[in-house]
């Protein structure tokens, strides 16, 4: 079989990937290891950026994310028992950002996908890039008993940070980055009403917490907890006990609980690698970078990502010209190292760190007074999360 | 011998509150351990906020301020090789900085406190401020081989780090707050023009460099150091080569070099003391905190203390309130935060850190590159630069 891009990975940043190259009449396959039913399973962050929903509407799949997506103008920064608006419409002169689950995106990609006819293999195993560094490029992969084998010009690796991708790229070819943070995010989903209209990130000397939602009526609550902690220590009563010890009364007070129907733990890592091209492989999203979920930059940087790579290969398709290509490590890095640096400040300044120095915890309470009555502090955080340009 | 205020330490700060003091008819005497050739012998920045300068000018000592002071409406961040001005007369729309050394403001205001004929007491030994927290405070010293006391309502300490003022506070009424920076400044004083009629604030792999001046004909030039640098290790030849190597090339190739005339290397510290206030002594400027030269912060914060004492004075004397004196501490300490933060931040992002991660190199790399192409990020730094207002 040939096609002229395989995408490998069909998460939301390879079904838009794809989605996109389908419209601009670039023939394309989409490879993943698993099935539909698992990766509409993972739950995920959900706040977009202009720019992702842009791109969203570009692959002509942004229906229904209009439709029951959230605009949101702004949010809190909760800390010393108040609320501290950022006004993100107001600071930003007209920018938003929209709040829609990433699971409501993958499957609305998959959907528009299916429509297109364009091709995408589930269960696939044993994928394998193949000769990237050498022009003519394969991929390799196992199903229904059989070997397969795909013909390319490029390879997309949008298969996330334990993909096959970064994996199949000589380790020599590779510099990483990468800061673990000492703690983690414990998290519910619940079918309540948000305890607020807009989200809240709140600094509490007991660690932080995050008041999300996916929709009017379904909440994401977090809170940070020690990276040894069990979800099993973890009842529904004390996730929601420790959530209102970290909010503001009039917060904690309106707060509806329930039960939960998915609660985990994850831990905080910053992680690139550069570069995120190997001659004809592309490395895009967390294939190559991986962001705390302070501030939701993971899905929009995978986006931006796509940005650069599908005007690269547009180029190449349709001007014969390969300078996008050729520049699109160093664009996409460019912003993925702003928004890395966005994610680490941010989890950095709202998080309660073990074995902080007073003096340290001292310059927090500064940073956040500051930035709260600053307005050009208040706007330079409210670009970076509503999104720096492309 | 009885007085209004007592002014502990005959620097700037002293200075500047002491002629405050006089015009606005409120008797004060100023102490000071050593004599005044010592003090003028002292060579320390000379970066002055507008807040500074008004100051200044509101004690009638800004006569010769005004005319050998160099406004300087911008500075440089050389980094990879570039510079990248900041513009912060355009940012802050319409402020900027004086440049003028500290040892001519203290000039200036030890000529102004003599015309004037307040009282000053140089050489006076073991100064020692006593019974501010019972009401009725009083200070005593010793010269001429004689024993002195002067009773007074209020008690300044205006006297340093190592002065007196804070080490006369019970240690359980004190809460400190310190860093200490691996690394130092290696100064030089030459009679030079300077490199560039702005200052240039230099990112280097091989260190931070900072070309700064006192006049059109006077350069102070500093180098990163390691805190275990001998002084006699540095010849000027070596200080000038490593300066150049940290330097934009064309910056380099016009520095004029010349014998200096003062070599030092000094620590970098933040330290804050918290309360500000004990009863009828307020701890003033250096006294209370010190921050890391980075950004020139350190005598704009004696000089905001010093306003926030005034006010608060002259509402003792003038409307019988004590309610300004009542929020000297929580006024003063909530500036001095802002600017422990800046000067923390300006530290960090312009050094080079021994035992700094791959990753933490690349944040700072990543926040110089926002910064320079951000105009809210610019202004926040601007806004800080120049002065928040008091």
């Amino acid at each position: 079989m040939r096609t002229q891009v395989v995408v490998i990975g069909s998460g939301p940043s390879g079904l838009l990937l794809g989605q996109l190259l389908t419209e601009a009449g670039i023939d394309n396959v989409i490879l993943d290891r698993v099935g539909k039913d698992y990766i509409l399973g993972r739950v995920r962050a959900g706040v977009l950026e202009e720019g992702t929903v842009g791109l969203v509407d570009r692959a002509r799949a942004g229906a229904r994310l209009h439709a029951e997506g959230l605009p949101h103008d702004g949010f809190s920064l909760a800390f010393d028992g108040r609320d501290h608006r950022i006004d993100l419409f107001g600071l930003t002169i007209g920018k938003r950002v929209m709040v829609y689950g990433q699971t409501e995106l993958t499957r609305d990609l998959m959907h528009h996908r299916e429509k297109s006819g364009a091709q995408s293999v589930y269960d696939a195993a044993n994928v394998q890039p193949h000769d990237f560094d050498k022009g003519k490029p394969y991929v390799t992969y196992e199903k229904g008993g059989g070997a397969h084998r795909i013909d390319c010009d490029f390879i997309a690796g949008c298969d996330g940070f334990h993909g096959v991708s970064r994996k199949g790229v000589p380790e020599r070819a590779i510099r990483t980055f990468e800061k673990v943070y000492p703690f983690g995010w414990l998290g519910i989903l619940a079918d309540v009403p948000p305890v607020n209209h807009e989200l809240i990130y709140a600094n509490h000397p007991r660690g932080f917490a995050l008041c999300s939602m996916r929709s009017a009526t379904r909440s994401r609550y977090y809170i940070q907890c020690a990276l040894d902690e069990k979800i099993e220590d973890w009842s529904d009563d004390r996730f929601w006990d420790e959530l209102r010890r970290r909010l503001p009364v009039h917060h904690a007070e309106a707060l509806t609980t329930a039960s939960s129907f998915e609660k985990s733990i994850a831990p905080l890592r910053s992680f690139v690698a550069e570069p995120m091209r190997f001659g004809r492989l592309f490395l895009v999203g967390d294939a190559a970078h991986i962001v705390p979920p302070t501030g939701a930059k993971g899905l929009n940087l995978a986006a931006s990502d796509v940005h650069y790579l599908f005007a690269g290969l547009v180029e190449h398709y349709q001007d014969r010209s390969d300078a996008g290509v050729d520049r699109y490590s160093a664009l996409a890095l460019a912003r993925v190292w702003k928004a890395v640096r966005f994610s680490w400040w941010m989890t950095t300044m709202m998080h309660r760190f073990p074995d902080t120095s007073d003096f340290d915890q001292k310059i927090q309470e500064a940073e956040l007074d500051y930035l709260t009555h600053s307005r050009a502090a208040s706007t330079a955080l409210a670009e970076n999360y509503v999104g720096l340009p492309y």
